[in-house]
This record gives C-alpha cells, structure tokens and sequence, in this order.
C-alpha cells in the first residue's frame, strides 16, 4: 500500500525539484549526495545484495561437492575426484560466460522462439551503471549472472560423483563442457528464460528438475555407457560394497550442500524488495531445513530397521535427498509438509541404491538415487501444496526435460566413447588413478589397508 | 531524527493520495509497482535479511561441531560421532518446529505465566504475507524460526562431545529429544521469552547461561552418570591422555566454530533497521572476534607456561572459551576488555581440564570446560561492562538455570540408564563403536596404530 | 537522480514537521518508530552490513589458509601448522586493535604526514552510536575495523605456509607481531591510509601489492634467511618433491579462500549505498569468480601440456594465482579480460614454482609465486583495462613498497635469528615439528609411509 504512497512522494518530488531548481538556487543539503539511495533503488540494491549473498552459498555447493565425492571414494582416487570436482567448476565459470547464461536468458534473443535461446558471451553492466537507463526493477545483471552459474556448475557437479574411480579426466572434462555450455541451459531456457515450458505452466521452483534431474540424467546414462567399477559386482552376481576411504570429509561435504541450499532456494526467490518476498526467502529457508532433517531422519530410521544398524553415509545421502525433494517448491508448503516431503525422499534414497545395483548400475556416491529420484519427486510433490501446480504437466515436463537430456548426453558419452575413450584401462583402475593419471597422491604418507 | 520526517512524508502521501485518487486518473507511474519498498518496509526488510544471514552462519556451527569433535575422538569411532552429530541437528530441526519454539516464545499464551511456554507447532506467515496484518516491526516469523532453531541444535551439540566414545546412539538421541522439545526451551523462556528471569533484570545477550551452560550442564551430568572411558584414567589413579584423531579437523571445527559465532552474537541484536542497530551488531562482531582472539593466545601463552610446549587443542579450546564468555555480553566491553574477558575464559580451560580429570570426569572434547565454566563466567562478567547487570541476579540465574537442568538432565539420563541402558558393552567400547554399532568405519583404508 | 528528490523531500518534510509541531498535537503514527530507518541511515545500514558480510569471508580466509597450508605439508608437522595458523590469526587481531588500524588509518592524526600514521588503540563507536555526531555518509567504525582487520591477518597467513616445516613457532609469531602492528599497517596507510602512494595516483583495488606482494615478499626474505628443508635440494643440485600429505584438505583450503575472496575483493567497493555500488560490486564478485576459474584451467592445461600430466596442486595454486591477479583491480574488466588476467597469473605460477627451486628457495606452499609474482602482475595488469592507472606509478608503487618489506622484514629476520635463532635443530626437523615442539601429531593413530 505504502508503494503507491511513495511513488506519490516522488511525483510530488519531481514537481517539487522542478520548482526548486528555478527558485532555491542552494538549499545546503548537497553533502553525502550519494549516501542517501534514491527510494527506488532501494530495491535493487537489496535484491542484488541479496543475490551476492546467495550466489557465495551456492558457489560453497561446489566444495560441498568436491568433499562428498573425495570422502566417498577410495583413497586412491581421490587426488582426480578433487582434481575433476576443481577443474569442472572452473570450466563453467568459463563457459557459462561464454555461451551458457545468453542462452538461457535470451530475452528477446530467442534463436528459435521459447525453444532455443540466444548464442552470444554474457556482458555485464558498466562500471557504476554510468551511461546506461538501467532498470531498477530487479537486480544487476552481474549478480544474475553470478548467482545463474553457480547452478550451471552444481549440476556438472552432480555427474562427477556418479562415474567417479574410471573416467578419463579429459573425456569427462569435455562432457561437462558441452553439459555446461549447450545441455543445461539450452533445457533451462524452457523453463527459467520464459521457453516453452514455462509457458505450459510446469513450475520448478529452484531447479528438483532443471537442475537436479538433469545432472541426474546424464550421471544415469554416463553410468550406463561407461559400465561398473572392477569388482563392483562379484561373478557370483551379487553386490561387493566398496567404501568411501574418509566419512568425515563425506559429512563435511554435506554439511557444506546443506548450507549452500539456503542460498540455492533462497535466492530463487529472485526479488528482496518487499517485506513479502523476504518473509518468503524465510519460508523458504525455514522449509528447506526441515526437509533436509526429515530426510536425515528418514533414512536414519529406516537402514535401523532395515539393516539393525543405522548407515552414515544413507544417512547423508538422506539429507540430500531431502534438500532435493524441497527444491522444486519450497515456499508454499508448510512446516510439516516440508519435512514430510523431505522424508519421502529420504526413504526413496534408501530404497533406491540398491535398486541401482540390481541394474548394474554403479553411482559411486548416490548421486542417481539424490538428484534424479529424488529430483523427480520433488518435481510432482509441488501439486501437493501449490494449487496452481498440474500434474500432467510436472509429469509431461519432466518426460521432456529427461528425454532431452537422455539423448544428447547418451549421444554425447557415445560420440566421446568411440572417439577418445571414455574408460581408464583396467591397470590404471585397479591401481587408482591419481598414480597413473596424476603421478601423486592424495594421503602419499599414509599405507593402504 | 529522521525517522520522524519519514512518517510525517507518510502522513502527507497519504493526504495527496486521496486528493489524487480522486483528481489524478492514472500518473504513469504504475510500472514496477513492487519494486520501491515503502519506507515502513525496510526496517523489516534489513532485520529479516539480517537473521537469514545470521542464521545460515549458526547453522553452520553444526558442521564445527561436528569437525571438531570428529577430529578430538579416536578415529574406531568418528564415524559414530558423524551420525550423533548429523542425526542431532537433525533431529533438533524437528522437534524445535513440532514443540520447542512456541514453548520457548508463548507471546501471550503463556501456559503458567514467566514460567511454561505455549504447546503448538510453529507456524509460519502465509506466503507473500498475504492477507495478514504484519507488524513490521520486527522480522518474518520465518527468519526468526530459523535463527533460533539453530540455538536449540547449538545446545544439543554440545553435549554429543562431552560423552562421545561410549553413548550408545538411540540414548543419545532420546536425551536430544527432550533436551531440544523441552529442557533448552522452557528454560530459554524464561529470559528471551519474556519470563520470569527475564522480569528479574538477569542479562544474557546471546546465551552464555541459557545455551552454552546448559548444554554444559547436561553434559556434565551426563558424563559423571554415564562415567569415563576405559583407559581414561588407570589403576593408579592417573590420568591417560587419549589424543583425537585428527588435529586438522579439530582445528577447522574450530574456525568453523569461530565463524559460526559472528551470526550467534551478531544475529542476537536482534534489529538491523537503524544506524545504531547495525553500528552495534559491528560492535558485537569485533568484540567476539577479539575475545576468541584473547582465549587463544591466553591459553597458548599458559601452556607455553606451564607445560614448556604450548599446546593445539589447548589453544582451540581457548578460542571456543573465549567466544562463550563473550556471548553473554558482546556488545558494551571495549574492545580491550572483550579481549581479556576472552583471554580470562581460555585460561579457566587451561585449568579446568585437569580439574574435571581429578574428579575422575571424563569429558572428550572439553566441553564442559569451555561451554559450562567459560559460560558462567561469561554470565558474571556481564556486571564488568553492562551498568544495567545487576551480580546477585546474574548469580541467581545462573543457578536457577544449573539447578534445573541438573535436575530435568540428571533424571532423564538415569531414566534411560534404567530402561534402555545408557553405555555401549566393554567390547564394543574398546573395538570402536564404529564396527559394532554402525558396522562402518570412518577411515577404512588406514591402518591404525 | 531521485537522490536529489529524497533529498528534497527531506527539506520539504523539515518544513512539514516544523509546521505541523506547532500544529497537530498528535498524529497518531508515533508507533514502530525506530522500525523505519530515517532516508540517511539507509545507505549507512546497507555498507555497514555490507562489511559485516564481507568481513565474515574474509576471516574465512584464514581457516582456507590453515587447511591449505596443513594439507601441503608432510604429517609430521602438521599439528605445528595449524598452530601457526590458529595463533598468528588471534595475535593479529590483537595487535592490529593495539597499534595496526590508527596507523593504517590516520586520519588526519598523521605522525608523518603521508608516511607514518598514528600511534593509538582502535576505539569503536559508542553502543547505539548514543551521544555522538555519527557521520552517515560511510559505514559503522566497528564494521570497517572488523574488516581490515581481517586483511592484516591474512598477509601473516601468506608467510607461514612458505617458511612451514622448519621455523621455530614462537619467532615465527615475534615476526608475524611487527608485521601486523607495523609493516602491514605502514605500508597499507601509504595507499588505503591516502598516504603518499595514493598522492601519487597508485591504483591497487583490494590489495595485489599492498596486501599479497607484501606478505610475499615477507615470505621471501624469510625463506632466502631461513634456508630450505633438509632434503628438499640433493647433493647433485637436483630438486626433491616433497609431497603435501593430504591434498583433500589443501582443495578444501583453496575453495574456503575463493570463496573468502567474493569478500575481500567485493568488500574493497566500500558502498553499498547505492546502485550503481551494489552493481559494481555484483561485477567484482563476477569477474573475481573468473579470473580465479582462468587461472586454475591454465594450470590445469600448461601441466598436461609440459608434463603430461596434470598437476592439482598446481590447478590449486592457479586458481590462487588467478584470484592475486585480478585483485588489484577486480572493477573495471570485462569477463573476458579478468579470465585472461587470471590465466596469466596461473601460467606463472606453473614457471615460477620451478623457477624458485632453481635459486634453492624453498616455498612450502607455493606462496611466493602466488602472492608476490601474480601479486605485482596483478598490480601492472590493472593499466589493462583501467584509464586511470600510469604504468610508471604502478611500477613505482610496487618497487616501493617492495624495497620496504624487504627491508624490513629482512632485517626483523636477521634480528631474530641473531637473538633466538630461527630454525628448528636438525634432529627435530628430521622427526618433525609436532612430537618435538609439540608434543603432539595430528594423526597419531596413522602409520606414516
């Protein structure tokens, strides 16, 4: 209400100011010009504030990764996870700049019309917005474009995990090139640029589909085209588990995602300049930590009952799932439909991984299971609390999202398979990568059981 | 002084926008209605923003917790002291929605008043506000949920350290529950929900007795109940130093910790909607810097001392006292006096640890010494800097807050001694809790020595 | 432009309140009074809170230093540098409240005009800025004091990761007590003070020269006076890998410090009062973000390329390198220009390394060549893309404060050797710096290889 009051303000401000500049030749109030913000910029400096904010979490996600991942794998690949999980994010920092961010955010750019977005190098603002009308409405395109990229990396991240301990550096370092350059955005511009899927009404709040799906299906077809780690499943057809060499470095990993959510969710609100949209940045992180618990405790009581002994590492996997069931709408549920929602997802986590290994398929950290299943999920339990939400839709979007991904991301491990190699030979596995691709070691002091 | 100008600007829209909506059909000046937050709304803009800030940094003293004791046990059971951790928090997030936060701030629906808060879930404001009268006075319910449901998972914290490497997990966690739903709340209430402590004059900034003492207190009495580890002190009485595990993780909890402690203090202000508020909350952030900074030194200096070879752990304990005998008042001390009210708090540590160990006390990580001692001390130093702090009601409080949680704490760790025993068998202890509750290890690829 | 409306209206609102004083009695809005932060104290608040986060990271820093530097050295003497760590940060804060931020920040209390600033303790602003004449135009004393604090502290993190595994703790921390209360602080007041570099038009943003050369070339002269590690050179002149021993903490590190430097460059904009602040700041935070990802690809590249294998601990330092190098000036390039400033810092850092080794300078952690070399790049470079700066004062700057440090700290060296001696004895090196001088090892319960 006050809104319209302080727009009246500045009408009457403008009138004023006219009547002045002709009268009042100086009305001594010059001083510290610029540390009174104009009443409409007051907005845009806490939406992009807010997006600086939010974009340094998300940026964390990416540490997150690289310790979950580094934690649960085998100490002797360990120094390539890290060196993938570093080498992935810097790559999409450059290539999102490059073609991502204008090809999911092409404004009036489109290529072709909702469907595929424009192909030109990101620019941002100039230096103190001088030369330029800028729109106050939102925020600046820098952080925009900070905050957007932050989200084209995490789903590289996603894939990193899942074919951890037998791909080649280089093949997968071009896989996420393209992922990060052409697949994530190009489907992200369906949706979060205004393309088609918006369009149809499918709603996906802060990415269970877009982001976490997609990262999800292109792990999938990775896992499938690249094949199981060696004596991953015995000749006897029965699972062998292979343990991650450091539950620590996996626990700080999800401690740092969970963190890095809060931003992730929160910052998709996309506006701070009301007292509504930031009560809602509260519901959201209100909500996106309960569900991150119901799905901790979820898996927490479950593999008790299942197994008689609680599992650290599903119970992790839990929270993820968790953070990920929330993603695709985390403002309208309430408390309790929140870590409802989060719970679901964690029981899914469980029931999941070895659903996984009678396939065959080997997701050395559950990346399938907490970003694919739980993603999808997440994507149809929207219905549930937003009554704008249709099913058909979720269920048509996800359809679309997945087999877009499916194939360009199987045609492209497929194209990069017979080309180059996707796979480490069998030596280099059986004695780890960071020896044979790396030449050093993660832990060199400390013997091996 | 302006303050009151912007209101009268207030009063005069509100006149022109009557006389205009009466005379003025359309100004053009529609666009980007959202966009300019009226003047009322900011201060609750800034105030809610700050929490969400605040409180994304205390929840990630969970993740220091759970480094800093993962890294201060022996390695057969860090993996345990990850669940206990992760589950704790988790498990906190719930119950403090289901029962805790409107126990621990009843407004008006106190059930005996000043004395036992309201039992309802949280609720959160509807999405967008919407159809609500919101006082904008304050901050979102949700940001304030938020941040203090991060206080009550800080107190639970703190007592999974003291009796690691022996709890068993679902005792534990049974503690956990009552402790969060029940024991941190109602006596919470009692001072920052407006009761009776509060009505007295005692003064706890951020909780030096009402969070950190009383996990202190029930680790205290859940160590003396649940006794030492094997080993920990030998048939001659002595005591056997049992070294953690991994000082880098100990040490990163600990700036974890440190970091965390900015949003716990700072976020305790509780306003961000004036230049004094935010001058403050700087106050508070370069007094709590610096009191960490004098605890450390202290205690590095003293056991140089004392011991001809200063000592780490020593060290990171003396920050993490430091920071606890600041929380009660972070905001009057110069910063010359938060730093000896900081360095005073690292030398008790220095002291107290060898202490406990007479009394045959066996606290793994240093809990008691930093959060129970420091924290009292914290409490009385208040009347050092604070004019308003009175030293009887300081005391009085501090045992009226110690005897109830000694009692609420003592009997529900003796209940569940009784009924589901408390303490993992001598072999499991000995072995690690680690194979034989979780059938999992923290580190498997390393021998141990 | 509406800033000189709000300004106005404002001076309308005097008339109105003056007027209306006399008039109406009661206007019946008196409630929420101090929820409506005057138009004055808006940008005050926003800055303030701006260096409040920011600050928050740049601490942040100091934990990705310890991880970094504890993860690059060998196990033995690990526990001792996390004790370097964890003591230098807490003896900075100390000593920069003590002497550092009056000499840095003289205002117009110069004890030399230009060159030597002023001998007093930081004061903060009074609790509720109640009483003073607060100067709205900048940001919280206590909020700026937090922050440069943090940049202090981080220059002694640089020298103690290059003189690791040999230098005794407590000279170590005698030097980092005059460098932080003196020759930090000096030489910062002849640039941020608006000494005689800032006269001279010298253009360092966040610090390439006046933060990072400086504890670069600290950690040279330490490094030249202190010799290298036993072992690292062999008798036929050839140079020893020493291996780090655990490079999933010194990843860890690398990102806590890229993200810490979202604060340390973003925080450097010093306004957020305005849009055109908070957009330039969105534009550090981008390019920041990219010159990092630079540098760490053209490591990642350049290692593949020479070596045929990539190297991560140089992707690391990269990343590192690239982040130095845009400091200086993180405003005014485009994307591409801060990917090419950062790739350039990373090529140097790939020839640097080997390059030191060839003159038997022995940098733990590869320091030097991060901070110093794509220090003074970073700090050329800025004549890249900002009119402003004069190549001959860049270089002149550099030399300066260059010619400074070495001195300085080459003569605090020589000074400590001469009186307690700098190095550990031979035996002690031999067996490591944590059982000798410590008494303790970070992984006790691991064999070492």
């Amino acid at each position: 209400m006050w809104g319209r009051h302080v727009k009246l303000m500045k009408f009457f401000s403008l009138i004023a100011v006219t009547v002045s500049a002709l009268l009042l030749p100086d009305l001594g109030m010059a001083q510290g010009a610029d540390v009174t913000p104009g009443n409409d910029e007051i907005g845009y400096i806490l939406t992009t504030f807010m997006f600086i904010v939010t974009g340094v979490l998300v940026f964390w996600m990416a540490a997150g990764f690289a310790m979950l991942e580094a934690g649960l794998v085998r100490s002797k690949n360990v120094a390539m996870q890290l060196t993938k999980n570093m080498a992935l994010f810097a790559l999409a920092a450059i290539l999102y700049y490059a073609v991502g961010y204008n090809l999911m955010y092409p404004g009036d750019g489109w290529s072709i019309d909702g469907i595929l977005g424009a192909f030109s190098t990101a620019k941002l603002e100039p230096v103190g917005l001088a030369g330029v009308e800028t729109d106050l409405t939102y925020a600046s395109v820098g952080a925009d474009f900070f905050f957007q990229l932050m989200f084209a990396a995490a789903t590289a991240s996603i894939v990193s995990g899942a074919l951890a301990e037998r791909i080649k550096l280089w093949p997968f370092l071009a896989f996420v090139l393209v992922l990060v350059a052409l697949i994530y955005p190009i489907q992200a511009s369906w949706k979060w640029g205004g393309g088609f899927l918006d369009g149809m009404g499918f709603l996906d709040f802060a990415g269970s589909t877009v982001v976490h799906s997609v990262g999800g299906w292109a792990a999938l077809t990775g896992a499938i085209i690249l094949g199981p780690r060696i004596g991953k499943y015995n000749k006897a057809g029965k699972t062998v588990p292979i343990p991650g060499s450091n539950l620590t470095l996996a626990t700080l990993g999800t401690f740092i995602l969970w963190m890095g959510w809060f931003g992730f969710n929160g910052g998709s609100q996309l506006y701070m300049d009301t007292a509504g949209n930031v009560a809602d940045i509260s519901r959201i992180l209100a909500n996106t930590n309960t569900a991150a618990a119901g799905g901790a405790i979820a898996a927490l009581v479950l593999t008790q009952l299942l197994y008689k002994k609680p599992d650290l590492t599903m119970v992790l996997n839990g929270a993820l799932a968790g953070l990920v069931s929330i993603t695709a709408e985390p403002l309208t549920p309430t408390l309790g439909a929140a870590t409802l929602i989060g719970a679901v997802g964690g029981v899914l986590v469980v029931f999941a991984v070895p659903l996984l290994d009678r396939f065959r398929i080997d997701d050395v950290v559950g990346a399938i299971p907490v970003h694919l299943f739980a993603g999808i999920w997440g994507t149809l339990a929207v219905v549930l609390t937003n009554p704008d939400a249709m099913l058909l839709v979720q269920i048509k979007s996800i359809l679309i999202v997945g087999g877009f991904v499916i194939v360009t991301s199987g045609v492209l491990w497929l194209l990069l398979k017979a080309i180059v190699g996707l796979r480490v030979d069998e030596e280099t596995e059986i004695n780890g990568l960071d020896m044979s691709e790396l030449g050093m070691e993660a832990y060199p002091e400390f013997h091996r059981g």
